[in-house]
């Protein structure tokens, strides 16, 4: 693959399945890489180093944070979490599309940085659906529950900060969807100067000569 | 279907083979409809009133251009051309997504009324094809396709001012391109502000009542 990668921020409602999507994209598609965070929370069982997470230490992190080796970055509970440039370049040059889940707040921090970078929303196909999924996780008390639509409202608010939104009713079908998407965004004219200027300058070459 | 169509606007070298990519993609997808030009011309055998053209007098044209009821025109070798706004603006209300075929000074008139109009530019693989179909269509003499050459470089130099390029180099993939690239832009989050509002506020309501 010749052409680069482009960087994809997603974002969306805790509990709208932007999990499984992701993971059902990449399955379905060869040509996506999921963007990996660094944290310096501890790894939980079963996590892999570099899977789930880069797990650096305190003083690793602030290293990445100084020496502006991190795309974005926050603080939740008293851990670092952010996103590691390197890796992001290393995929886009490689032509893979990166998928960066992030939240809102991040999604900002990364779109100042690639302001290229494609942005989506998912969406449910309701407010309904999305509570429902949120109730029958289960394990969420009134508390969390409150917070969590709390939040979700405030996110909501953001949505016009985004490009395009996915609903995610059909999985099958938002993963299709996403994936038309993206492959559309590689013919961006703004992405192909260098391929219409050299049209250009055949063209020019050839009205001389004929 | 509920959805608003789009306006897709469609230029390209002579010879690229426009024609018959949106002959195919109306033909494999539904949802399309071809934008039927309004002339002073005199329709040629087998032409028939609405299909190839609305045949209309010069008087009548002039009306058309008084009232705003054309939403570009131009004058060519003594005729007049222009896009009437009834048939794309019903045919859009009623969802259908309208191809407008048209050189690149026409565009820049239509994106003037419709700035959220799709701009698509069809781009041959490489000079030396486009050069090749022009010569094979036989009845070019030499000084047509010298003019045909120096009006492709002018060309060349307006592919900025559109959103998208389509190569156009395998007929089915082009057409399936250009599909999914029409296709995805109904999910621009500008395009569908009701629907972000709509959960927006409903998810307040559950946000209260929980």
């Amino acid at each position: 693959m010749s052409r680069r990668g482009i960087l994809v921020v997603v974002s969306g409602f805790s509990g709208v399945g932007k999990g499984t999507l992701m993971k059902r994209l990449t399955e379905k598609y060869s040509q996506y890489a999921l963007s990996v965070s660094a944290t310096t929370r501890a790894p939980r069982k079963g996590e892999v180093d570099g899977r789930e997470y880069f797990f650096r230490t305190k003083e690793e992190f602030e290293e990445l944070i100084r020496n502006d080796m991190l795309i974005e970055h926050a603080e939740f509970c008293d851990n670092y979490y952010g996103t590691p440039r390197e890796y992001v370049e290393d995929q886009m040059s490689q032509g893979r599309d990166v998928i960066l889940e992030i939240e809102t707040q991040g999604a900002r921090q990364v779109c100042r940085q690639y302001p290229d970078a494609l942005t989506l929303f998912i969406m449910p196909p309701d407010a309904r659906t999305l509570l429902d999924r949120l109730k029958s996780r289960g394990s969420e008390t009134e508390d969390k529950m409150e917070s969590r639509l709390a939040c979700a409202v405030r996110e909501a608010d953001c949505v016009e900060q985004y490009d395009y939104m996915i609903v995610n009713d059909d999985l099958e079908e938002s993963v299709d969807q996403m994936h038309g998407l993206i492959e559309s965004q590689h013919w961006l004219v703004s992405r192909n100067r260098d391929f219409a200027e050299q049209i250009r300058s055949e063209l020019k070459v050839f009205a001389k000569g004929e």
